[in-house]
């Protein structure tokens, strides 16, 4: 192979037809998430940025970028709206941001399915499946800007997971459309569990240009908080409503006090002191709810219909999962979180030894929703009261002590969230699709790359 | 009270405008059910009839009636299709049969809720429900002939249940229209967990006239079964498949050999010998479900579209729940079966070891469902090569000392099939709806009755 001779900033040049932006402000601020939710990821990813960033619009675009790319041996970072919170999108070594938020042409839905292209927003994909009577499995709290691509690329689920579980459970996803990152690119189409290959690897596996995944019905869903004096009675009914299999619903939150005193646009509606269950429910479905939580001496103390939430352009999915930290960052800049899983077995028994041990330095928030394989858990999105790495990492360590699974949102590397190792399968896609290790490079360690260039 | 000069038989003259049957086969066949699955129902309920039934077709017969009945003392059994197992609509003393099969108005689908008149069958529900877009959350075998009043007053729940849990469940049945048995009949409207009042107590609570119930959005569900060589692999499959969040289906039935091989009408599907699983999956998980099925070494016999089940008039939910029983004994009579829910957490367990003990004597068929709580569950419907009642009983005991409910399908009074207590608040809602205790008198001991007029 020639030595290469092209550099990430004679890109533009050489293929003048594109959106190209090389203002380096701008490339800074596409080399960015939210990490910086994290002390330790904000140290660790300071000055880490791309050379230059590429908008295409079109596949042929795309492709234009991938073959010079591949050519020239750049690295190229795949980036949505740059919702993560791991730095998925944060390049290590330079090169070429690919920003596909402008690659978001809406598909088509067919009965339960629908597929798009991958930049699309998920609040633009909901828009147009739900006059057609459907809508997304799962919403992260960043639907409004965050793009399917990017959910598949370096997300979870969100609220609906309490329904269908993550992404990740068969049947959710199911097909990808995906590039390879070589001089020739070649576009192939994986279905079923082949698609998954390519899924939470923080696009260094392929280019995913489009997406087909499994919908669901389209509810008008109701969004109430309820609000509690006691920890157990609010942590109780969440999870009794959240298991219900009567009573029909997309989110269920739990946040133990003092978190509800962080969100100060609600706090009319929430009491001093109250732990809150912020939840949406079906219409029908809202009578059960109302029944349940009065039993468990809950009030409802925030209710909008669908239209209300529609014409305040205010949800609260935005007070949920990540956005809960984020304004509770927003009051009080020392704090960070931890990402845990529950037993299923054994969930509320560890939730209350892990708030008797730790709380006042942890604030318990929780989200319900189903495993993988369809057990009903919670999941933890705890605010920690930050001192030192070590004490962050002493907190992880008690809860793993406790039986927790621990999903570290202080690490960049695909492997270190979970502690586990890669499905070997996941490490062949990848030598597959990005033979010379051109994609996000640093950010798997299972695979072995040749030497990138560098900027 | 003056003493009571009418008898049942003095009533169609009485009120001569009603569809009144007196000629004493029909009568004896609208005294029965489907009891004869059990000999010891079938010794025990034998000879037990009405005295003449009646078939009104507007709240103001029935109206006319029940004043009839509550004057004269006279003991008055509501009956929808008799697709029942336990002799629910079995007069135990006589009296007037109200079978309200003709009662069957449909009232409305409003987003995901329907209403209709108590004697409308199942499937004439749903057959107006989906071309709106909705169905019935729980689907009984019997679903062609069977009555939602019928379903609420002596059913459990069916197809459906693994995904909404039984009827009993918060939120699935959200109110009833009901008529008090007084010689002025009041009709009184509940709502909530207070509709749940009348539920399952074989009509002993109260005359349902109109239920309203909680819809899910219409699927062209596909049939399929799955045949597998390995009882371990079958079971797994079904538990695996049955859970999986991102898979929608609507049932999961479990036939251990040789259970398949009665179902001479399926002959060309079922492999000799084989395991079975029945299931219907919507057509956008399909391709998962084989994926999995796949995985546990299954091979899909047989394979409708909704379309061909709608052609064929022959759908695989009529080989499920105690269809299954039906055509087995069908085949051979001196079958029998039990009623069985496990441990939600060690159910796989329970089922292998049950297996082992038991295998020959009892075959295994189990229905995948959600508890009332939402747990993932499986409970069983298993055939029994039975010998005597004291060897039955047996059975149930070994099943209970392995920590599997036994819901004794062989007796017929409410509180002996769970061996529980009843809720007193059901006691109070028969004494606010039946102070006369004149509704199918004999089922319900939780309450004394005043001494009834026998025929």
């Amino acid at each position: 192979m020639n030595a290469p001779t092209t550099t990430a900033q004679q890109l533009p040049d050489l293929l003048p037809g594109l959106d190209w932006i090389a203002d380096p402000l701008r490339v800074g601020r596409l080399s960015q998430d939210f990490a910086w939710f994290s002390p330790v990821l904000k140290r660790d990813l300071a000055g880490k940025r791309g050379d230059v960033a590429v908008r295409p619009r079109t596949e042929d675009e795309i492709r234009q970028v991938v073959a010079a790319c591949a050519k020239a041996q750049i690295p190229l970072t795949v980036r949505g709206s740059g919702t993560g919170n791991y730095g998925q999108s944060t390049p290590l070594h330079g090169g070429v941001i690919l920003d596909l938020s402008g690659y978001n042409g809406f598909g088509w839905v067919r009965g339960g399915v629908g597929r798009a292209q991958a930049g699309i927003r998920l609040s633009d994909f909901d828009a147009q499946a739900k006059p057609l009577g459907q809508e997304l499995r799962w919403l992260p709290s960043t639907y409004r800007s965050a793009t399917l691509g990017g959910l598949f690329g370096g997300g979870f689920g969100g609220a609906g997971s309490i329904n269908h579980g993550p992404l990740a459970a068969p049947g959710n996803v199911l097909a990808v459309r995906a590039m390879t990152v070589e001089p020739e690119p070649q576009v192939i189409e994986l279905r079923g569990p082949e698609a998954m290959l390519l899924h939470h690897t923080y696009g260094t596996n392929g280019i995913v240009l489009e997406l087909e995944v499994a919908l669901t019905p389209a509810v008008a869903w109701t969004e109430c908080i309820v609000s509690f004096t006691e920890f157990d009675a609010a942590l109780e009914f969440a999870d009794r409503f959240g298991a219900a299999p009567g009573l029909e619903k997309k989110e269920v939150c739990f946040l133990a006090a003092p978190i509800p005193a962080y969100f100060t646009s609600l706090a009319e509606h929430l009491p001093a002191g109250c732990h809150a269950v912020m939840l949406l429910v079906a219409p029908h479905s809202e009578d059960g709810m109302r029944d349940m939580a009065a039993r468990y001496g809950g009030t409802v103390s925030y209710r909008k219909t669908a239209d209300e939430v529609e014409k305040s352009h205010k949800s609260l999915l935005e007070y949920t999962w990540n956005h809960t930290t984020l304004h509770a960052l927003k009051v009080d800049k020392t704090l960070t979180y931890i990402q845990s899983g529950f037993n299923p077995a054994t969930r509320l028994e560890q939730v209350k030894a892990l708030e008797k041990a730790l709380g006042g330095e942890v604030m318990m928030h929780l989200e319900f929703l189903r495993t993988k394989e369809g057990a009903f858990n919670c999941s933890g999105l705890q605010l920690i009261r930050y001192s030192t790495e070590e004490r962050l990492n002493q907190i992880m360590q008690i809860y793993r002590d406790h039986g927790v699974q621990i999903n570290n949102p202080h690490v960049y590397i695909v492997e270190d969230g979970k502690q586990n190792n890669l499905d070997p399968a996941v490490v062949s896609t990848k030598q597959r699709f990005d033979p010379q290790g051109l994609l996000n490079p640093g950010k798997l360690r299972s695979w072995v790359p040749p030497v990138a260039k560098a900027a």
